[in-house]
């Protein structure tokens, strides 16, 4: 009898697509990621599409469905090779509806994908409502919370995850905000006692009418102590790497002895139209 | 027919109380905010007794019936003299119940007291489980929630508060993990778009069998933009102020557009077990 394993390796690419170009994307997706073996690998938000789409139907070209598109095909090759979990963002379709999502394989399996709650300025325009749901998806023993860029400033969506159980939170983003939200990932990180994998892209898009948008790099991968493991720089590519311990994750008691799960008071919470 | 207000000043006392001497506190207190006008003063938790109590029978000695105790006399005396609000960390007497409190004054009036929710450390040992509740109290205009210390840690506590309506939230505090809290007050001004006024103590406290404090200062202000208005030293006493534009703390509306109340989804929230 085996003990369950409980240390894993979490990796995060920090990438620059070309906006349109999946096939070029991808190739480059696939020489960024050779050779890098990680239990879970997470990609950016829109990572092969690229993000300042235009309009719904320029978003259903630039879509796929899940698992049968180029990306989900790419994704689930390269996870049998790795044996780890992959969370992608994409542009999902499904039949006349389009989601801001991310993908989620493990193995050469699809588990399946969360479409993005909280869409951010103009991708309202683009992207349909989606009515989540906020899941944890486990593999190997290692259970991964997914949430997409924007859902970082509502502290209910990395709330959920933890409570759902997330060892990681994986969190595919192009983040455009100076720093917000990288600061804001070491209190999610903290007051909920998980990791936290933030994937963010680099480099400009502008496309008319869109306004020009510089994104901001910086990706991070944050400890339960709240301290980041590793940072990518604010410009150009990399990929992150750190080591989770799902014993440090699963245990919400502070030094103080204090346990931040046991200790919320949900019935005395809420307030206010909700 | 005269304009409602929206413009106010707000101020934290950073002090160094003595443990045990209310009479001296209370004296160092009413010279430190001698002179001092402003809408809002908030003192650092339990800023008459002192913070390491030993045990239930110590925190009787040096707690007072609200808002009938020479704390609370002294509150609505200043309170009269700026017009304004008051916020102090103190221990409340109520029959044999005893709680880990803050006393809200205003103008000469008790508002009333808010008995925090989330006790940390040896804090369960000494004083009784609160039922809350989170409350926020309105004097002039300006509309002002109540936390004391570790609640800053349960994002519920700060959410609840300004989905009341806060304009601001009111934060005593004797804080001695460093730093913690005050880089996640930026989070959570920036994550509910509203003020954030966090007094802290300094100074040290070591009284067998409770383990050696040093209180880590550092007061803070923050902005419903995730900035810091004003900050206190590391050591030391001092007074912090700021202004507050209760048109800011009121438009919950990012440059992006983004509403970050109406948009919110609280039926795809929580999961797991509360």
């Amino acid at each position: 009898m085996t003990e369950p394993r409980t240390l894993f390796t979490v990796a995060a690419l920090q990438s620059q697509p070309v906006f349109g170009d999946v096939a070029a994307n991808l190739a480059t997706l696939d020489a960024q990621l050779a050779g890098l073996e990680a239990d879970l690998i997470v990609l950016p938000e829109l990572c092969v599409s690229g993000y300042s789409l235009r309009d719904r139907a320029e978003a259903f070209d630039l879509a796929e469905c899940f698992p049968d598109g180029p990306l989900s095909e790419r994704l689930l090759a390269l996870s049998e090779v790795t044996g780890g979990m992959i969370v992608a963002g994409f542009a999902e379709r499904d039949g006349d509806r389009i989601y801001n999502a991310a993908a989620v394989v493990a193995a050469g399996r699809p588990l399946g994908t969360y479409r993005k709650l909280h869409l951010f300025g103009f991708e309202r325009e683009v992207f349909d409502v989606s009515e989540g749901p906020l899941r944890v998806f486990e593999h190997a023993g290692l259970r991964v919370g997914t949430m997409v860029c924007f859902d970082w400033i509502f502290p209910e969506a990395a709330r959920s995850l933890a409570l759902q159980g997330a060892d990681v939170i994986a969190h595919p983003s192009n983040l455009v905000l100076p720093g917000w939200c990288q600061q804001a990932m070491l209190v999610r990180a903290l007051e909920n006692r998980v990791y936290t994998v933030t994937a963010n892209r680099t480099g400009t898009e502008h496309r008319e009418p869109r306004p020009a948008l510089r994104f901001t790099g910086l990706s991070r991968i944050a400890a339960p102590t709240g301290q980041a493991l590793a940072d990518g720089p604010e410009q150009g590519t990399t990929v992150l790497c750190a080591d989770v311990d799902v014993t440090v994750s699963r245990c919400k008691v502070l030094p103080s002895g204090n346990d931040v799960f046991a200790e919320r008071r949900p019935d005395l919470y809420g307030g206010g139209p909700a």
